[in-house]
């Protein structure tokens, strides 16, 4: 990332990060060191405690961003950390009333955005509808797509599909000024024509999962089979290389951090075994949002969102 | 399904079965019709209209299994209207709060249970719990699995992750008799352990449909690929039938339909898409269930399921 111009600020226990600067050859250009010496751990669980350890890399490293000595952040640390954290130090967008974390899917159609993926457990249809203008504002500011087409994960086509809530949140966006092209269903999560797919924080975490699970599974399926005959072995050998294509396109690695769309600043956690090519992805696309001007985008969006009704608020 | 001894009773528009019976050169041995004139589509949505239709081939069927002339339903119809009229007409096994639809999903490790698969888009920590209960009789009955793992669908492995309700479910499930090795995440649905995998009926709906999505996705762009070169084209053809074989295995039509589990009688629905292989499957499927005893394994079992307490019922 670095060498591509990023200016990188390592935040963490000095005393750790040095021998690992030195075994690399010294800070590459631009880079450099900001100490914490407290570290949160992934086990490390109550949102209530973590978010008060101001000496923690978390914390130091939103605070950065939060006084603009940084532009972006990003962690492949514990992610519940990063929210709450993020909610103390950077505060929300005025208006937003819950952030979500935002996952692209490398699709063949092209990157379609999953969100929530994960940031809450429990939701009101009208965060729903501000995830939707959220999403809607990222993939147009960030991807530049003109007008997202915007679905809502249901558990059928129909506008009477799904909970009352799902209903609900159905109902809003339809009145919306978005590009709502109604329920879509989970299958067509990676086979549909939605650039941004509005779910829960525990479905879209479990999609998003799921999702990477079934390509890790059936990729191990190709390879096991390959390997089984000699036929199959000549086979994997010709098409190995683009099965390997397939699997490169569709890693998660390929954007490698996801952004907590909401909060006051650019923020980004990343999956907790991201490798060197997924953190210096991560750290591109974080430096690209931050740049875009997305913050101010999603603040004007947010202030688009109809008022939900009194009952639903 | 009929040459192998299953006697199937066709319910339906007897003027349109004939046509159809008589192309195929008769009824097979042991087959008959029953006539009923009405048919509810796939587009019929609410419950409390389409149970009430009792001249449709879903409640007519469902009767015969009702009054013993039939062992077991099924249906590739609406699968809302089975539920629906199978409440109304078979009615649940006492004690069950809620019936579910269990999906059984063809992995490597063996057949892993999804429920609930999309029977109820609301939920209470209760209904979670006799899922659990339901769904490990059925491993147990009709997988002979002697004491199935059973795993809470969840957005982190810890027993304080996910909402409040998921965390009473996880309680409640540590403390049961079951085999229960607690949460399992998105990607454990397909690489884990569980033989029984429980989850609401939103989630489980979303997860089956985005698992055969990403397998019809993941297939699509082999082939693409494999299309695409010389050299892809030959190691298509050398590695096509070990890949068809994969595909085959992970087929929803290998098991063809998903029982509704706790309703008082053997009901199963399979999918609108279903082809001819996919129905025998689950006539098969279906008339072995029927002759297990199921039904009184889950009566026993949900009288096994500790009383929720009061706030939580």
């Amino acid at each position: 990332a670095a060498s591509e111009g990023i200016e990188v600020v390592l935040v963490g226990d000095q005393a750790q990060i040095e021998p690992v600067v030195a075994a690399e050859g010294g800070l590459p250009s631009g880079a450099r060191v900001v100490h914490a010496p407290d570290a949160i751990g992934m086990g490390d669980g109550a949102a209530r405690e973590v978010r008060r350890r101001r000496e923690s890399s978390i914390y130091r490293g939103l605070e950065l961003v939060k006084h603009g000595e940084a532009d972006a952040f990003f962690s492949a640390g514990n992610t519940g950390a990063v929210l709450a954290t993020a909610l103390v130090v950077l505060g929300r967008i005025k208006g937003v009333e819950r952030p979500a974390l935002a996952a692209v899917l490398p699709l063949r159609r092209g990157p379609t955005l999953l969100l929530d993926a994960g940031a809450n457990a429990e939701w009101r249809p009208s965060h729903l509808v501000q995830f939707a203008f959220l999403g809607s504002t990222y993939m147009r500011i960030v991807f530049g797509i003109e007008e997202p087409a915007v679905g809502l994960l249901n558990i059928g086509e129909e506008a009477t599909k799904g909970s009352p809530e799902t209903i609900e949140v159905h109902r809003q966006l339809a009145q919306s000024q978005l590009r709502f092209i109604g329920n879509v269903e989970g299958g067509d999560l990676v086979l549909g024509d939605a650039d941004v797919v509005v779910t829960d924080g525990f479905t879209g975490n479990v999609s998003l999962k799921l999702a990477e699970g079934m390509a890790t599974m059936l990729f191990g399926e190709f390879r096991e089979t390959a390997m089984n005959s000699l036929r199959g072995r000549l086979g994997g050998a010709l098409l190995g290389p683009a099965l390997r294509g397939v699997r490169g396109r569709l890693d998660y690695r390929q954007y490698g951090g996801v952004p907590l769309l909401g909060v006051n600043g650019t923020a980004f956690v990343g999956h907790g075994a991201s490798d060197a090519r997924a953190i210096a992805n991560a750290l591109r696309g974080a430096a690209e949002v931050a740049d875009s001007g997305l913050t101010g985008a999603l603040a004007e969006a947010v202030r688009a969102v109809p008022a939900p009704r009194t009952s639903d608020a």
